[in-house]
């Protein structure tokens, strides 16, 4: 795969060209959990970061509102979008995720997320944000990242 | 749907009847994340509640190993499951889910989880669990649920 210069962060990611996200960015490497819950997106504003996800039918839980588990795997997403806000994809593994879930989200109603870079280490990055529908917070999550070990080739 | 009265929790479980996870429970309710993801199961021993989820290729990430936003969706199963540890089974959704990613798993390994009741509060519960691979602890998590309102009828 091959950077594509446009993208918001450097790295694996391809533009969305229909539905809603067209012309937001998608990580065009091979995920099954996160494809087989999302799709998830990605785009930069003049405010920074912005990620996106459309639930749907699949998503839900016993309620009928968007279950826990795929808020939490779109905010994983977004906690490493939000770690790459200084242009460069970051690597690695979540070792904390923390999540407050402020209401519930309904299938079809577009989810987005910003959030804040807090400190870019060596080896840890924290960051956090909140998941919005419209300008309704639906969760509030704060994370780190461990990057992953450099392999040399 | 009937409750079972051998089931580990009184709510609506049916037995499992095949597979690694024959006699124990599975909650009989329609979930399509928790389905699509898991499913997840339930069975009580001497120790108390016990859930098991047993991953497969879709639960994976762009590592090869099985995504945080399928081990935080199984915490959020146990976190409920460990709920019910006197015995009713809790109604209502997630406010907080504190999640540490201990260490990884793989797919076709059994994950298995037990936790504590913090407390039963008329209102809302609190409790915390461990996601085990054997022996290893994966995810230690511990979490918030409010209680649906009673609809009387």
């Amino acid at each position: 795969m091959s950077e594509n210069s446009e993208a918001p962060i450097r790295g694996n990611f391809e533009r969305v060209t229909r539905g809603p996200f067209e012309g937001w960015w998608k990580w065009s490497g091979k995920d099954p959990f996160e494809d087989g819950t999302g799709p998830f997106f990605v785009t930069r504003d003049e405010r920074g970061i912005v990620t996106g996800f459309m639930p749907e039918q699949k998503n839900l839980n016993g309620h009928g509102i968007v279950h826990g588990g795929a808020l939490m795997t779109f905010a994983d997403f977004s906690l490493f979008m939000v770690a790459a806000s200084n242009g460069d994809e970051v690597t690695g593994v979540t070792v904390t995720l923390n999540c407050e879930f402020v209401s519930g989200a309904q299938a079809g109603e577009m989810l987005t997320s910003r959030g804040e870079l807090v400190r870019a280490g060596g080896s840890l990055v924290f960051a956090r944000g909140t998941i919005f529908c419209g300008e309704t917070p639906v969760l509030s999550y704060s994370g780190t990242i461990k990057r992953a070990r450099r392999v040399s080739h």
